[in-house]
């Protein structure tokens, strides 16, 4: 199941995302909330062009995970200090996330932004000190992030959270898809784009922290709550965006998500 | 005026603490939430020793500063690597929360936790970029916060998320004294004890950046909301607390705020 959240006129709510034999795709109003009960359509049914999409959850925390794919912490070790045994972990305030197609704003403080393309997990249930083999259950499904970060700011503050925490600097989306197991999470294409040109190409397979292992870490420290979402860390090819260029993050199974840069007026 | 949010029987809701001429401590209770609209009495009025404080905020986001005590940078600095032109800024997961008398849980994670004792703005406003000037504007009032940290993982993990975002490691409270200017709060006396002996005694005087200096920085890269809260940094004397100890962290015309700690069965 694809479960997107979506504006339509005044009205905001999540839809079940569907694709007809003529490769029209449509959104099914659902009532409720879908992580808060049983999902139940409406009857109301949409053109998925003539709504907008919107960030699919509104996490209470976005916990991201640094370092996680081995090339990638090669090319980044003379900002992040190279590799380290557990998982580094941050955390984005729930004020930078954003749906797919909202602008990200270019920070007036930054001259160097970089996209970060990353598969995201979005929790189900409210858990703590989750064993690795119980997590398939509080998974919720699976979504697209951008760990967007002013590199620069990165680099000269210790802790990140000025450089990755910027408002729109989250993007998530464009919906959840509820269908894969861990098994078929643990191997999907991940790619990210820059007005056209890959700059990132791999494979989940390359993490060094499974998704497993990852929710059992962060757990093991907080609370997840339903809603809340795991930024698995970013492959090797991260690199800069200007202002006016697209940046698509596309996850096989799962979807793509593009956000333009903007400069806020 | 000073606002608590409390439970009593199965309800929970917000009230002014006041104080009668014989001493003695009531709560008013509140019509709906105090940040979100006019603030009204219900009339049921109880002795503030038979209700529950709770949290006197759920905030979005708990946004701190590290290093705005001169003294506590020179103690911390094999730890923090001394002074910064800028504050640094750190989250703690509102999954971290708790209010006054209730337990901290000592992680079976660390061998070294400390106490912090922090004063906590507390916003009013949905804000972005506000000038210093204009901060007064979107400061709610004040409370008292415990930014508890496992010292041992703060100095092994680069970045800070995990030593301070344990559950329970934000104990916020007693309420809300919302009757302080920018001024007054900028020469408050604050003192931490562990069981009756003081460990931290300074005045709010001594931040190197001031509250103004701190909303605007911090508003400067993300969008706060009513209910956000950024503790200000913690002054000299941090140190450990044991398994069964209780930390009070006590700021003139505020309010004490005492916790307990505890293992987790």
């Amino acid at each position: 199941m694809r479960i997107a959240r979506f504006s339509a006129g005044d009205e905001v709510g999540f839809g079940l995302v569907d694709t007809d034999d003529g490769g029209n795709r449509f959104v099914s109003r659902l009532k409720g909330h879908p992580l808060l009960g049983q999902i139940q359509l409406t009857g109301e049914r949409a053109k998925l062009e003539d709504v907008r999409l919107l960030s699919p959850v509104l996490p209470t925390k976005v916990v991201c995970i640094g370092k996680n794919y081995a090339e990638h912490v090669a090319e980044m070790a003379d900002i992040t200090g190279g590799s380290t045994a557990e998982p580094v972990v941050f955390l984005k305030p729930s004020s930078a996330v954003v749906g797919p197609n909202d602008p990200v704003f270019y920070p007036a403080l930054s001259s160097r932004v970089d996209y970060e393309g990353e598969l995201a997990v979005v929790i189900g249930r409210l858990c703590r000190e989750v064993p690795a083999e119980r997590v398939k259950d509080v998974v919720f499904g699976y979504t697209v992030g951008n760990d967007v970060t002013a590199r620069d700011l990165q680099q000269t503050d210790k802790q990140w959270t000025r450089a990755k925490g910027f408002d729109s600097f989250c993007p998530l989306g464009p919906w959840i898809e509820t269908g894969l197991s861990l098994e078929e999470a643990a191997d999907l294409r991940i790619t990210t784009t820059v007005d056209g040109e890959v700059r990132q190409d791999a494979s989940t397979a390359q993490m060094i922290h499974g998704i497993p292992e990852l929710v059992a870490y962060v757990s093991s420290f907080m609370t997840l709550l339903p809603g809340d979402v795991i930024l698995t860390g970013t492959p090797a090819g991260v690199g800069p965006v200007e202002v006016g260029q697209h940046m698509t993050v596309a996850v096989e199974r799962i979807g793509e998500l593009t956000n333009r840069v903007v400069t806020r007026d």
